[in-house]
């Protein structure tokens, strides 16, 4: 490696940094992937941990081990804390610096409490591994406090779930706890029937799954309520306090809720003080560049980029993808003094699962249901999971659960149980 | 269930108290478990889970899952806190009190420091899944902060791994760190190469493995020097830092060690104010009962029971297997009033792993060891291995590291990596 070979930085190992890295990794550059986890995650199926049916490391991988055959890439484990844009220095958490000449940010998003940040301490979100486990713990530990618990309405708080927001990892969410809840380990316990569990799934929009078609999101409802899941449309969330969830003018008695109403974007925004939206997503333009720096680049969820439509693109695994190769072929073009060219996104597809056998999807023109829909999700997710080891482990898991309806991963690890 | 069914009461879930509950299960007694976990966890593999081989579900089955097709079990998760002999009460922590006519005590044993507490900070032991996330995380955290380390002395300090104890579990952790550390993950780093680490195994003893054949500990010890660890005898610890780990007149800088040289029993005896020996163990007799109460059983690892030889019996899963089913059946002799019987151990053999190929098997009449010994090891553990799912799960994760030399686990979860 020679001094005068372009650095290319990534921070993140999420969908969008990976696809960059990868775009990049027979390319005469020198590349250095910064992520603060040590590990690239499969967050779609993060609800699937957080309900039990998989294991952390079924969905996640070491990104190191992900491009060890990158000669042309480094990884450092370590959070950074800021960007001089005029230096072109990335700084790090541990004092360290480390220069580019092409910066990609692609650090993602945490949920949002719209301000209510209280509300984290009894509705976790659910982007990070431990997340999940946290998620899993509260519900696997509620179950267990019902069935020892006496008093028949506090005993019906502990058996209610309550899931706010009704976007694809609520619908999820809600499908799979009722799931779990309600047939999973219905054998498992002496004073629980699978028809006391109550899973209420709160959206403050008229429809669940707002980016779908109006007909599949009839169907959702349709599928998700015959699994027992309540659906509360056109309401928004008042409070949400340790002993339940208070909605329109009602209140839920419930020990356990989950969130998946919001999102905010990461810090990048704040490091470089760019324009961003509401949700603290980047301005970009279709080079994916910002506006005032024609060196940095804001992918995925980190960005707001408009669509065909001039509507900001989602914030969804294929998009970052996308954008994490776009931006590596704008930085060769570059090399090779080629002007970018625009990013247009192509969308195949957009899907969600309704427990254990449907889903739906919408291709745009056409859309599927059911089974076959539900079909079609496994072996996408299945061949899109990084690394072949999780392919052959995530598959032989779902067709376990699958054929016998057994969570196998119905731990309660952390802080000693009974003290929660 | 009518009123005057015997209660049996099992504290811990373990493979003494599973194996009780089993042996229990079409009797005319109403059985209850209580364990502070959730889960039995097969121990024996522990360290796998702690070399990021395996994740914490592989080698962990919700207790409620395993006995859900006991219709006279109930299981209950809560924490003992004391026993009251005379009214034949059992204390949970939550102020529940549970009646008994017979009890078993299979609380299992935590690691002890002899007095030394304040070593545990820097050299957990390996008897919980947290014990081992909280292992693999500090593993793979070194060989992360080595990997961007300037100085070489602390760079090398990094990448030693000191384990303390030469028994099964010693020698089974120092062999799976060998082979983590220099060759698993060695093509994923840029600056570690496989032979800057090192692990040095201390035994205070004069060989490893002392309860095998002395035969055996000796090719113990040259496949485990093969694998590249430095066997060190005959010489005790004197004091673990944060930075190494004194041993006999020498310091060896070191900032991860893992300790595997002496276990305590739990709390039983105090509960119970009983007669026990130095580790903590309940003495009981030959019918495995407390020498001054007819109803009280204590095993496995919270006993010191009598072995042919008059030495007491090891704490291995085979010994609290037997004596679990031997309480089982004794309480059912009893309701039959018919006399108990003695226990006898039968020993089939005591295993030992090394690294990914080699093990030693003591089958008492044979020895076996190698690549042969290592098959026998891996059936008898895929088959033991508590469900099918397990089976089927630890089968492929184990086939897959075989063949690739792949760590599949490597997640680093729990506080934010760089805080470490």
């Amino acid at each position: 490696m020679t001094e005068c070979r372009a650095r290319v930085v990534i921070v993140g190992g999420g969908f969008g940094g990976l696809a960059a890295a990868q775009a990049l990794r027979k390319a005469p550059v020198d590349v250095t992937i910064i992520d603060q986890r040590n590990h690239h995650l499969f967050q779609p199926l993060l609800y699937q941990v957080a309900t039990a049916a998989l294991s952390p490391a079924d969905i996640a991988a070491p990104i190191r081990a992900i491009v060890k055959h990158n000669r042309n890439t480094q990884v450092v484990l370590d959070r950074v804390v800021g960007v001089d844009a005029g230096a072109r220095q990335v700084q790090l958490e541990s004092g360290q610096t480390i220069d580019y000449d092409w910066l990609i940010l692609a650090t993602g998003a945490r949920h949002s409490y719209f301000g209510r940040d209280e509300w984290a301490a009894h509705a976790p979100g659910l982007k990070t591994l431990d997340d999940a486990t946290a998620t899993r713990r509260k519900v696997l530990l509620t179950l267990e406090r019902a069935e020892s618990e006496q008093d028949p309405d506090r005993r019906q708080a502990l058996l209610t779930f309550v899931v706010v927001g009704g976007g694809p990892t609520g619908v999820e969410m809600a499908g799979a706890i009722a799931e779990l809840a309600r047939q999973s380990v219905s054998k498992d316990f002496r004073s629980i029937t699978p028809h006391c569990s109550r899973v209420v799934l709160i959206e403050a929009g008229e429809r669940l799954l707002p980016s779908f078609p109006p007909a599949l999101s009839q169907k959702a409802r349709r599928a998700i309520e015959e699994l027992g899941v309540e659906v509360v449309l056109g309401q928004t969330v008042g409070d949400i306090a340790a002993d339940g969830v208070s909605v329109g003018n009602r209140f839920i008695p419930a020990y356990t809720a989950v969130w998946a109403a919001g999102v905010q974007a990461s810090q990048a925004a704040q490091w470089l003080r760019a324009e961003c939206d509401r949700a603290g997503r980047v301005l970009v333009g279709s080079d994916l560049k910002l506006a005032n720096d024609d060196r940095i680049f804001a992918i995925g969820d980190t960005a707001s980029c408009p669509g065909a439509d001039g509507r900001a693109l989602p914030g969804i695994a294929p998009v970052a993808k996308q954008q994490g190769r776009h931006a590596a072929r704008t930085i060769l073009r570059a090399l090779r003094s080629e002007p970018a060219e625009p990013f247009r996104y192509h969308d195949y597809g957009n899907l969600a699962t309704i427990g254990r056998r449907r889903a739906v999807i919408d291709f745009g023109r056409m859309t599927l249901s059911g089974f076959p829909a539900w079909l079609v999700w496994s072996a996408a997710h299945i061949f899109f999971l990084v690394g072949f080891r999780s392919r052959l482990i995530v598959g032989a898991s779902w067709l376990w659960n699958y054929l016998t309806f057994e969570r196998g991963a119905r731990l309660i690890t952390g802080d000693a149980p009974t003290s929660a």
